[in-house]
């Protein structure tokens, strides 16, 4: 999505290891203009896989996935990284290493909220390593729930998330495809726009 | 707000010492449909005061907040209560003692987003003691901007925010006001709709 790409040359920073500081747009100030157009893209994308919710991780999952679930009009659900007082103590919850945190974290959703018969559309804002959204893939499974798609703002191919989330067997869609970080660079991967 | 009393009426849950659960919509699932429609009741109730940067503090902020701002055309900046690691060393951070958590949360936000000359609009889920918002306040005082409007989707009277943010000398608008919660009741202010 050329709108995406250029936002990230533009304002996207490239902080090395392979981080992309995209904190001015994505994930502290949020332009909600370009997260609008992202979620109708995604809608566009997933227009045909039958989802019935929307389904992310917090914090910075919960903008695409708004706005992707309001172009659908469907309910999304954000799994939580703490139990909060008002969720019941039966939760389906699942361990998924993290990459930027350099520790493990809990993804917690409440069984009232994904249910048997959903078809769960897995929206985030990165596909790294995949560690994040297969915790979210397993989450759904555990609640009878089927995965019928995984999309992506950013998708950095070199974490090699793509190949592990393969065997969910489900279209994985990202808007904006970088494929090499080294040296400062930042390049996506080149396609017909 | 009829729209949100409706709502609260319907799947929000009073779980007793002034909780409400509101999980089913807000934050945990939320209906996206019903925040865009808050989103733009706040931008209408706020459309003189001149905001450039709508402020609110992650998670549950979120959503409301950016529908307002994608009402308002505006970026939206949440506070964060962990410091990533694109974030720069220097950052605006402030204590705020968290009711429903039981404990006293950071909330910190880089001086790269907020700034001196902005005029800021806060917008959260819940108006109760005001301690979260007041925190948000602090944060851009210290940034040199300067808060315009409060906005929260629903107000407990009973926890006294309000009296506690009239110093701050803007308006305080609360699109659900409910003025008692004993005894199972949810009960809202009642006014000319």
């Amino acid at each position: 999505m050329k709108m995406l790409e250029e936002r990230i040359l533009k304002n996207g920073r490239n902080l090395g290891n392979g981080i992309l500081k995209v904190d001015g747009f994505i994930n502290h100030q949020v332009d909600p203009l370009l997260m609008d157009a992202c979620g109708k893209e995604f809608a566009a994308r997933f227009t045909n896989v039958g989802a019935t919710k929307v389904l992310t991780a917090e914090i910075s999952g919960i903008a695409p996935a708004l706005l992707t679930a309001l172009a659908l009009g469907l309910p999304i659900v954000y799994a939580r990284k703490t139990k909060p007082i008002t969720m019941p103590d039966q939760v389906f919850l699942t361990l998924a290493p993290s990459h930027t945190k350099g520790r493990t974290i809990e993804l917690i959703v409440s069984p009232e909220f994904i249910a048997e018969g959903d078809k769960v559309l897995i929206i985030d804002d990165f596909l790294a390593t995949g560690q994040t959204i297969l915790g979210l893939v397993r989450l759904a499974q555990a609640a009878g729930a089927t995965v019928v798609g995984i999309g992506a703002l950013i998708e950095k191919t070199f974490d090699g998330g793509r190949d592990l989330l393969a065997p969910v067997g489900v279209p994985v869609e990202a808007l904006a495809v970088i494929t090499d970080m080294q040296e400062g660079k930042i390049v996506f991967q080149s396609f017909a726009r």
